[in-house]
């Protein structure tokens, strides 16, 4: 009798505070939220198992719900296993949830889409909100900004709003579904739907909002922007602390 | 020509993230906010000076405005006071205002009341609230909550509410103005307004009031511990780390 694999593919979602992280992504000497996760599964398990996310959250980058996936034999229960690979990691990473994946499932290529969420306070923010937003004390012009909120929705080459990188796109038109603003009194808080992200591109949309909320960059600017493909100064790129990665939709 | 002295008295409003600090209060070797504070103001002035709260916070007891004096010469305006003092901070503390007092303004015998409030997060909290509330996954039962409430409110002797502590009271009477209960999901706030609170009573009072949304203890128990005095095992004292100094009133 051959004895049975029960090797199988699992799905968790995570939330972390990004503050004392280098980001998700695995780095040589770094302590970054991957390399955390894939302590404790080596822990847990007694192989070195990879995981896969659905994408990289910078260093500082919060996350409400990143997925990951990854291979490991476990006989004893998805939830027994969350709480194991729990036990061991630091408060500020927390699995949310973990189920068994069908075999083929993938958390990056199998993602339909994303939500972002960007949280700016108008003022100086108690020390329990400053480490989660970005905080100054300008005034923002809110007309002008939903303007440029209406110019960048929708389906837009996007490239003028993306950092260097050494990575290469395919393309970089992004279906850009959604861009909320909402205020309740000093914060703020703009939320990004879209079938995919460039680098770096919602804190660059949210840097080139508040410059034009600003003056310092029109809505006819950020028409020309998305056509030209040129990224200028003013598309400043807002801080880490204030960004969340709120869902991998799939 | 005599030198006019320009010592005078300066009233601060602090916020802080109670987290990492041992309490406000300065204690031999222990980082308490107290302690950074006053080696920031000798630094500032050159000068040893103490400060006086409000009152005591616990060790991992946060605050969104506690109230301190002190007196110092300055010259330059508050707010370059202000500003000086917060460099050097911890970035856990935050001076929120700084104005001069009147010469006998004392933050702890002038006030005339305190607010607290006290969060719970029913579930597993994300890792951005769960330093911040005291979290467990039980259901709490609120019709019992608000009967034991009605009961605590109001002119009261509160020593079975309080922690055993070096403290004398020229009395344990204190009339509670206001016990909020507000749920907003799995977020539950209890807000608390006294002429003044014993040790611990606060965390007292939650504690006690949780176990009786837990069956554990009733309100006409708590009606009895009001009269006879006497602290009984499920006046629980809840952990520190879900309480917030929201407001002193002078």
């Amino acid at each position: 009798m051959v004895k049975q694999s029960v090797t199988c593919r699992w799905k968790c979602v995570v939330a972390y505070d990004g503050t004392t992280f280098h980001g998700w992504q695995s780095q040589e000497g770094s302590n970054t939220i991957q390399d955390y996760i894939e302590a404790q599964l080596a822990k847990v398990t007694g192989k070195k198992i990879r995981i896969e996310g659905s994408g990289r959250t910078d260093s500082g980058v919060h996350a409400l719900a990143q997925v990951f996936h990854f291979d490991a034999e476990w006989t004893h229960g998805a939830e027994k296993l969350r709480v194991a690979l729990q036990t061991g990691l630091p408060r500020t990473i927390r699995l949310k949830s973990l189920r068994r994946a069908r075999a083929d499932f993938h958390a990056r290529f199998d993602a339909k889409g994303k939500v972002y969420r960007y949280e700016i306070f108008l003022g100086e923010p108690d020390p329990f909100i400053a480490p989660f937003c970005w905080s100054f004390r300008r005034e923002l012009d809110w007309k002008a900004i939903e303007r440029a909120a209406r110019v960048l929705r929708g389906r837009k080459d996007f490239w003028a709003f993306s950092g260097e990188n050494d990575r290469t796109y395919e393309t970089t038109v992004r279906d850009l579904r959604r861009l909320d603003v909402v205020r309740r009194g000093r914060k703020v808080s703009f939320t990004f739907e879209a079938d995919g992200f460039l680098y770096k591109m919602v804190r660059s949309l949210t840097g080139a909002l508040v410059n034009v909320g600003l003056g310092k960059l029109t809505a006819a600017e950020i028409a020309s922007l998305l056509k030209t493909r040129r990224r200028i100064a003013t598309v400043v790129t807002a801080p880490p602390q204030g960004l969340f990665l709120v869902k991998v939709i799939y």
